[in-house]
């Protein structure tokens, strides 16, 4: 979709439309327009802003038809994985806002209970929804309530075990529950997996083939290039008026299974939608989509349909606008594929996101090396466990964020058993636009307290690389190398190592001795130079690993006077705490304050931005420092006080 | 099976075997002669020590028939949820073991690596297996070495969302597999959901009937009483040669199905194990079997077919041989009921543990208000924030160590949303003959970063009741209240209350602030007797609730000359270690000894004796005090020292 295309549409019908009433009442053809029309204004204004554009431009005949058929907020309306409710929020009054998506401020990238009442979920992990939906149905059932429930759930989602829960469930519940399978055959990257051969099989099941052609044949539409099956369903963007009904595992279950259909025909999806809401049970509509339709770049592009861009992008061409730079994922990359062309027992493992992480270049210089499991980070760990069982090295490549879903997997199947595993934590620490739901700061504390696992916050290129290493060189428990978003630090040497503790500063005067945990490194330093101002001497220390918590950390604490962690991850159990605690079991009364991020719900923004708000600044943690070592110097002069 | 049988068996065919070589040689006489002794030993036995009995008497031939068809240690068993290895383990060597089967330095009551050459998998939480196989299939294949896999899981365990990841995962790889699933209706308690149904259908499956009804007519076998299936498939304990294939979900996925089969029928089940084994692919055989299976009190066991007696029980009549006591557990279950009964809007969640966990209490009185979803807590997690959605105040109900595995989903899904759901953590701390895999230790650390978890650890009955009726009157977020395994501590009144902490005892010197963590209440007070008997001064509070810290105690703290904690669960992010936290916060400079559990894998034995070995006797803990308060005196008559 061309700039010059947006102007020409003036989404004049979109400016009409202040909340779902609107579009119950507009005629076919209008709806036609409005279609087009938000398929430009989310081209224009995410193009802007970064944001999710592939599945939100999938999803806008979809979300017309659930706000035509049902009555929100009173019916349940719910997005599993957020990202897909732009469309949503544009049907719901909150066109104004895309201007500031996603920054601080501004309308949240995902619902947002504070933005509407239209919004329910916030959490943006995949595969939650048709959990939630199912307390939500029986709730009803209950209190004798007679709402509609609706989930909207990815294929990609229900590659994650929780839909096979839900699904188990509400077969047995039996309520009424409508659950829309948005099948794009992807998630963030093509769907894997027995579940997407199957409902792959669904798509080309000769009976839907046949109405298909029949259709097309009638409508003597568009010939067929490339991806047939899509080509098809795009072919026939009318006629197909109900769904054709192949015996499906659903059924097995107990689940009514209504589909395929065509999910960019609106009428097609409006009666399916229908039938389901006055069905009296659990019904599946499957509606076929495709990620990035209507708009070239996404539908061209072959990793993602440009999933989510993380900044402006260029309209033309979908490419980001801002100068390419290199990341902490790239690092990451490069240098797994240099330790797995020496190592043949090194293997990765990615949840369905094997670009975003950086495994998809060790899959493209060795393919059978790297297995995709799909949503399904529990899997990811344990599988891991069985691979190491099996005498190889796995490297476990994901967002911080998402390991949480594997905690006991990490806790009893892997560390228990003494596996060398290595769990590579891309974006962890507070990573900004995608709020609350994606930030990485759980990570330390969370999996601090499992056995024998060690972990690793690299600080700089360097010294991911030389983690990385480290941690695939353990041979006898599992391992996490653990690093934040965005562009990496510049590389930042050290003065002298002990143990595995990099000193990066020292001073004449051992005052402070300042520990700088992973991309800290650089703020340290800054913070050493500024408290020095004032007359202090600060050593700034890089642990590189954060737990077990070295011994040598202990022993340089007990030099100094006073004892400062600064850390991108919650505090409580965090890297300063677990100190503080081998500090008191070594007998060493050495004061500490630790610093981080308090556990608590912190709102989108960016990284720098959220991190200012924290206080996390080198003129904030400086300031901090001064004080509390200056108070010291206060107490020291007043006569001895016993303790009370 | 009586004890007279048990003599007249002799168990002589029993002892000669040594490994499975010797199985492997025996003919089909032999074998059915072995698998009476099998059982009669694992009655006579785990009578005498408490155990797993009926998942074990379920599983004699399918065990006997993998090892005859496979080769282990070089093929792989694997035993999901490793309670129903105890005849592997017969057959492995370690008969002698028996005797002290779950006791401190005998035989785990899970396969354990050190045990033996032929257990891999230590790890006792349901739903791995199927993970951990595929992760194995797919090292050998890479590495090129012919090795089966064989994982042996429950139907209960495949409600479990692991399992469907891991399904598909294994129909994408293709690699050479072998699932056998042992289908005996129920997990603890009769399987839920629609898997259940399904796989119920596929029992009553008219092409399976007219087979079996052949077979009985052609044996002439008993008549039908009864349960319909269980009794036709035990009727016809030979003669089902092979499987009768009905198209099923499996083969939708794209997995090679073969059953049912009688799981009791040996050569029946070996012909399918040895079909599947020379498959080349991942293959299903399911197999029916019964749950205590040829013992008459556990085949007639409604509840759950004597699952797990926790100590030496009756062989005539199953029953536990201890005097029945009140438990932690009873007193929740009477108290939930009450709190229901005046509270239309609460309602119980159970993930396939409703006795074991009290709630089923509940489920008599109020049986529309309990939902069990199955081993899936997960979907106990997130179904219980769509029913929180919906206006009810859901009470989830599972052991400590099980809901590590919905950390994510109690964070965002729960937390996140800021709902009322209470989790009642049973079995929370050292539990003990389970070892390493059920210790419920990790909750207050891990739960414990989650914001706005509050989290109350009760001391004894009464203020477990009142905890409980606090926690359910929250109605801003979620709650934990955990309490151990066992019978409930006798009550301990308060002195007086401040804020919520409660004071147990004073002293006129307010020398030691002793805080004991719920059950350690008695501990904390006998170890402040003997701590005066050295002339210093103990005060003794339980914080009641652990998270947040109270700020009353960090004031109590600020009194005293020295804090110390104790409390059953990891040290690190735990109680103490949070506590320390806040006084650092608060600038209240007195030491702090934080004494717990610490993060290490402990082995089984008794609650007792773990915890002697871990210094959590009153006596232990008292000289630690007793040291640490005297130092503090020595260093006070010392001259001032400034900080080096």
């Amino acid at each position: 979709m061309s700039a010059e295309e947006d102007t020409a549409n003036h989404g004049r019908l979109l400016a009409t439309v202040r909340g779902p009433q609107d579009v119950k009442r507009m005629t076919a053809e209008q709806l036609d327009i409005l279609a087009a029309e938000i398929r430009d204004f989310l081209i224009a204004k995410v193009s802007r802003t970064g944001g999710h554009v592939g599945p939100n431009l999938g999803v806008v005949e979809l979300t017309l038809a659930m706000h035509r058929v049902f009555d929100s907020p009173r019916d349940r309306l719910l997005f599993d994985t957020g990202h897909q409710a732009y469309v949503h929020k544009i049907l719901t009054g909150r066109q104004d806002g895309f201007d500031k998506l996603r920054q601080r401020g501004g309308l949240s990238g995902y619902p947002s209970q504070a933005e509407s009442e239209h919004d329910l979920i916030e959490n943006s992990h995949a595969s939650t929804a048709l959990s939630y939906a199912d307390g939500l149905a029986k709730a009803y059932a209950l209190r004798g309530e007679s709402r509609s429930v609706v989930a909207v759930v990815g294929d990609g989602a229900l590659t994650g075990g929780m839909c096979w829960e839900a699904l188990n469930n509400i077969a047995t519940s039996g309520n009424p529950l409508v659950i829309v399978v948005n099948d794009n055959g992807r998630s963030y990257a093509p769907t894997i997996g027995g579940l997407a051969d199957h409902l792959s099989s669904l798509r080309l099941n000769p009976g839907y083939e046949k109405v298909l052609d029949t259709v097309k044949d009638a409508l003597g539409s568009t010939p067929l290039v490339g991806r047939p099956m899509y080509e098809v369903l795009h072919a026939v963007k009318k006629g197909i008026k109900d769904a054709v009904a192949p015996q499906a595992m659903f059924e097995d279950l107990g689940i009514k299974y209504v589909g395929p259909v065509d999910g960019h025909d609106l009428a097609a999806v409006e009666s399916a939608l229908r039938a389901a809401k006055h069905f009296g049970g659990p019904v599946i509509v499957h509606a076929v989509t495709r990620k990035g339709y209507g708009y070239r770049p996404a539908e061209e592009d072959e990793a993602d349909c440009l999933h989510g861009p993380g900044g402006a992008f260029d309209v033309e061409t979908g490419k980001l606008v801002a100068a390419p730079s290199v990341k902490w994922t790239h690092v990451f990359a490069d240098e797994l594929v240099a330790i797995a062309d020496a190592r043949p027992d090194v293997v990765g493992i990615t949840a369905a996101m094997a670009e975003p992480t950086g495994i998809a270049k060790l899959a493209r210089k060795h393919p059978d090396r790297v297995y995709d499991v799909g949503i399904a980070e529990q899997h990811a760990a344990t599988s891991a466990a069985g691979l190491a069982l099996g005498g190889l090295h796995p490297v476990v490549a994901v967002y911080a964020t998402f390991l949480n879903r594997a905690f006991d997997q990490v806790l009893l199947d892997v560390a228990m058993h003494r596996l060398p595993v290595t769990f590579v934590l891309d974006r962890a620490g507070i990573t900004g636009p995608d709020g609350p739901s994606h930030y990485g700061i759980w990570d330390m504390s969370v999996f601090g307290v499992v056995p024998g696992l060690r972990i690793a916050a690299p600080r700089d290129a360097a010294t991911l690389r030389e983690e990385l290493r480290e941690a695939i060189a353990v041979d006898d428990g599992p391992t996490v190398v653990r690093f934040p978003t965005g562009t990496v630090a510049a590389d930042l040497p050290a003065v002298r190592r002990v143990g595995p503790v990099d000193v990066l500063a020292e001073a004449d005067r051992a005052d402070v001795l300042l520990v700088a945990v992973g991309s800290f490194g650089h703020l340290g330093m800054e913070v050493a130079a500024r408290v020095a101002e004032q007359g202090y001497g600060v050593t700034v220390v890089d642990p590189r690993w954060v737990r077990p918590v070295p011994a040598e950390l202990v022993e340089l604490a007990a030099g100094h006077r006073l004892v400062v962690t600064v850390e991108d991850g919650v505090r409580v159990g965090g890297v300063g705490d677990a100190l503080a605690q081998a500090m008191r079991d070594a007998d060493v009364r050495v004061p500490l304050r630790d610093l981080g991020v308090p556990a608590d719900w912190h709102p989108h923004g960016t990284r720098a931005q959220i991190l200012a708000d924290l206080g996390l600044t080198a003129q904030d943690v400086a300031r901090d420092v001064t004080g509390w070592i200056s108070r010291l110097d206060e107490q020291q002069a007043e006569p001895v006080r016993l303790p009370n």
